[in-house]
């Protein structure tokens, strides 16, 4: 996992974000709307047999967990005004699991979207919109095809030079330790994602040293 | 519709941001995960014999167009380190015609969810993320019920005094106007919506003014 300057993405996998913006290659929008109740047995995360992770047409159509902007878990050099958004995403299926049992089933995967921002367009005076494209990862539940690590992380990179699929990172790349130490519910940063967090709160599945 | 102080987003829909955050109200989740196939016919607005629109349960599970931090048009008198987000849904018909028409048909149905922000918690270091349930708002295009303005706007208030059914805004609020004046495509901002721009740019249905 590529690790450049600028800051550390915390938000639903720890990944690399790039600085660089403006990208608008947003292929994903080409994906077909597959009819739901088609989705709902195949919405997970699928392998080419060579191991590698596909990188999903329709993920914008997925659960939308949360959005972050310019989180980081390392203090930046200087204030960025126009830092990226993080979009996290989920399979349905596994999202309508979380909601009725506060935890992850085999099988469930997070899409995090990493979109550039601009506070300047039309009749916006402060604030940070999403704009272009900028890079892609996901992290995949599948204890049967990691059973050291039980979680995944893939990076499918940056917008304009993206893969169809990726095998997953090794397990020696910083994702797998951070998540392992620093997540609420099971290797996912819930404590970042109002919804869910009162759900697993709910269910008792927050790890003691998250819970209020 | 109200219109205190702090900052009127234009998201999704001109509508008032309140400053207070904080809260928890997240009621929206206990809504059941309908299942997709049902929801395809009725996914859209629900009136009461009132005329009221009822707050949908499950907008959670729309259709998200994106996120924004903190935007306005009006320029703040001071910058605010934890602004709220605005999140962003569509009813999933409407979004899928979308996507292959570049106009929403009747019964669209967005939905604007304001949620505070904070920057501080477990490992973040810099940028902000989603916290409590602020306000929640609506926009709904029916040409039938609302002839003169075709699209009608709505305030189901703040989380804790939340209405569980509210009727359309009069036609004098400024919501309306601004909808009309400042928006790239059919009285919603796509200009805001990096994904429907798209869709929108290359269907050539993004009025005039708005186009690149």
């Amino acid at each position: 996992m590529k690790q450049p300057v600028s800051a550390l993405v915390l938000f639903a996998l720890c990944a690399v974000l790039f600085a660089s913006q403006g990208l608008h290659g947003l292929q994903e929008m080409a994906s077909k709307s597959a009819d739901r109740s088609q989705q709902a047995a195949s919405d997970g995360p699928a392998f080419s047999p060579a191991n590698e992770l596909i990188k999903p047409a329709d993920y914008r159509e997925w659960m939308f967990v949360t959005s972050g902007l310019g989180m980081t878990y390392t203090t930046p050099a200087a204030a960025n005004p126009t830092p990226n958004f993080t979009n996290v995403y989920v399979n349905p299926s596994s999202y309508r699991s979380f909601l009725t049992t506060g935890r992850w089933p085999e099988k469930t995967m997070f899409v995090l979207e990493i979109r550039a921002s601009t506070r300047e367009g039309s009749i916006n005076k402060a604030g940070n919109f999403q704009t272009g494209l900028v890079a892609i990862e996901a992290a995949v539940k599948d204890q049967a095809r990691y059973p050291e690590t039980k979680w995944a992380y893939f990076n499918f990179g940056r917008a304009g030079e993206m893969k169809d699929r990726v095998e997953a990172l090794p397990a020696t790349a910083t994702c797998y330790a951070c998540h392992a130490a620093n997540t609420a519910v099971d290797n996912t940063f819930v404590q970042f994602y109002p919804t869910l967090l009162e759900v697993a709160t709910r269910m008792g599945t927050v790890k003691p040293e998250f819970a209020h």
